[in-house]
């Protein structure tokens, strides 16, 4: 029979669910409202309902549940907080939903239960299912609207003392540069994240009037009130607009010089870009890899890789979330 | 019957040797002339010969032996190329010393072989006999001619995809700033080391006529063509001189900032001082904790230290050579 296991990405609106084997074959796939359900212990009940519905249709052996999400925390295996599932919490579980208990109950005591937050789910993703498949030192940059990074070191996944190691978001490329949302200044997912690159234009914009004078990106950002999607960004980078082309450029330049200190630290093989602005593929990736180079000290010159994510393309979420429990298994 | 290791420091002139329990407790202590030995083969008879007679004169069991080097090679275990045992090379060895073989085949087969470079073997220093004894997640700044570093993840050693991982020394926080060693500018190594706070007397000397004006070490930079030694700066700042002062914040203030950036990536429990500039104890750690804490993200703050070495005043190439020994026997 065919060993399986169920990738869960829990979302504040949506719950999907898919059925993996370690070779990325699907077994089934489902959605549900996550709203619909009142109480953990009910949506919990609906969930447990689809996996194994789903196990019996296509008659294969579960052994592993994962589930990524913001805040799954992987020592307590349990949702802490989450604001998008404050509906469920009750004077009892005071907002922590235990995910090993519940499901361990629900599925089977021998069924592998992992979960993590969403980085280092689509870290694992990489190891089982994409470009990271033979590498024990990898460091996955996801870059949506803020910065997030899985990193494996020797084939384990680092969480540090705190358990929240990995905000390689935070690490400061320019001191005192452009605010942040944690409360200082000059972060790295400032400059290098979907967002990052939306305020790199709208700097542009204003500090260098003669670049690109005829841009859609003049339009779009006078009409609208400045640029706030990346996707015009990329858009008008395929059309050749030298204003979008400069903004690539700036934050290729300010990813890669970091990911040439990063080098320093925990010596990767390959970092894999992800994320939303990992979807504008050459375009970003070109000039992170050339500033890079440009920056690396000589011991690592030419020995690290800047790889597109394997999983840009394919069901990312629940993949990341059934590479969890791979993952859990395979250390077993 | 007490069980020891040979702890080794191997310079180009001197070899020392020390008996070591895993309690701290010496059993003997030995050193020679490197020199003297014109192959590798006669200086590890000697080096034999002196293990075993101390051994058998305390009456203790030897399980282990480490050697810290600069150059020595965790992977193939073997020393290569070092500059200061060019004497020992032969069209046969090429330079490359293997310490495995050599010392299993003259202490026998179930000594417990490990050697690592200098930074690695502070760290497991640090681990076996020092401050990070139950730490997993831990790194040891090693602030000398250089910077160098030792990394410890979830109770592990971190040596990266080359093998050469820990190359703190060399992220750069202030681009195009200090010229490094490394051909590069402004890398950490250039502010934060016992060199580096002397280019930060001598750079304000120059640029702050005005601070510290009777200063001695303007007389000393005056007479011996800039300041050369960090020591005479702490011998200052023992005085209240105020360049020496300024110049220690300076470097706190550029290390404490790094380590900032350092916590976001690995999230180690504390990170350790060791080495010449850390003798100067308070005068290096007080600046360097506060701007730390200044300069962490918010998940972080208030959940890292920042320590002293507990082997500053110990035999701490002894002490991490045999560590490393330890630290192999206890993941057997």
């Amino acid at each position: 029979m065919i060993k399986v296991v169920a990738g869960v990405d829990l979302g504040g609106t949506h719950t999907a669910i898919g059925i993996v084997d370690k070779n990325m074959n699907f077994y089934g796939e489902e959605s549900f409202p996550t709203t619909d359900y009142k109480t953990f212990e009910a949506w919990a009940d609906k969930l447990t309902e689809v996996i194994n519905r789903l196990c019996q249709k296509a008659d294969v052996e579960l052994i592993g549940f994962g589930l990524g999400a913001p805040n799954a925390n992987h020592f307590t295996r349990s949702i802490n907080n989450t604001a998008n599932l404050q509906q469920w919490k009750t004077s009892e579980n005071n907002g922590i939903y235990n995910i090993a208990t519940t499901f361990k109950t629900r599925l089977g005591e021998h069924i592998e239960i992992a979960l993590d937050n969403d980085a280092n789910a689509a870290a694992a993703g990489e190891k089982i299912y994409g470009g990271a498949k033979n590498m024990k030192d990898f460091i996955v940059i996801t870059l949506g609207t803020g910065l997030g990074s899985g990193i494996f070191v020797n084939d384990q996944l680092v969480y540090g003392y705190s358990g929240t190691a990995g905000e390689l978001g935070h690490v400061i490329v320019k001191r005192n540069d452009r605010p942040c949302g944690c409360g200082r200044a000059g972060c790295l997912e400032t400059y290098a994240s979907a967002t990052g690159i939306c305020r790199t234009v709208n700097m542009l914009i204003e500090t260098e009037p003669e670049l690109g004078k005829d841009s859609i990106l003049r339009k779009i950002a006078k009409e609208e009130n400045g640029i706030k999607k990346s996707k015009v960004i990329h858009e008008a980078a395929q059309k050749g607009d030298p204003l979008a082309l400069k903004a690539f450029d700036i934050t290729g330049k300010v990813l890669g010089e970091a990911l040439a200190d990063f080098t320093a630290f925990t010596s990767p093989e390959a970092f894999f870009l992800f994320g939303g602005l990992a979807n504008s593929r050459e375009y970003i990736l070109n000039p992170t890899l050339r500033y890079m180079e440009e920056s690396l000290c000589f011991p690592f010159a030419g020995k690290v890789k800047v790889l597109l994510s394997d999983l840009l393309d394919k069901n990312a979420a629940i993949l990341g979330s059934a590479a969890l429990a791979w993952d859990s298994l395979d250390k077993k």
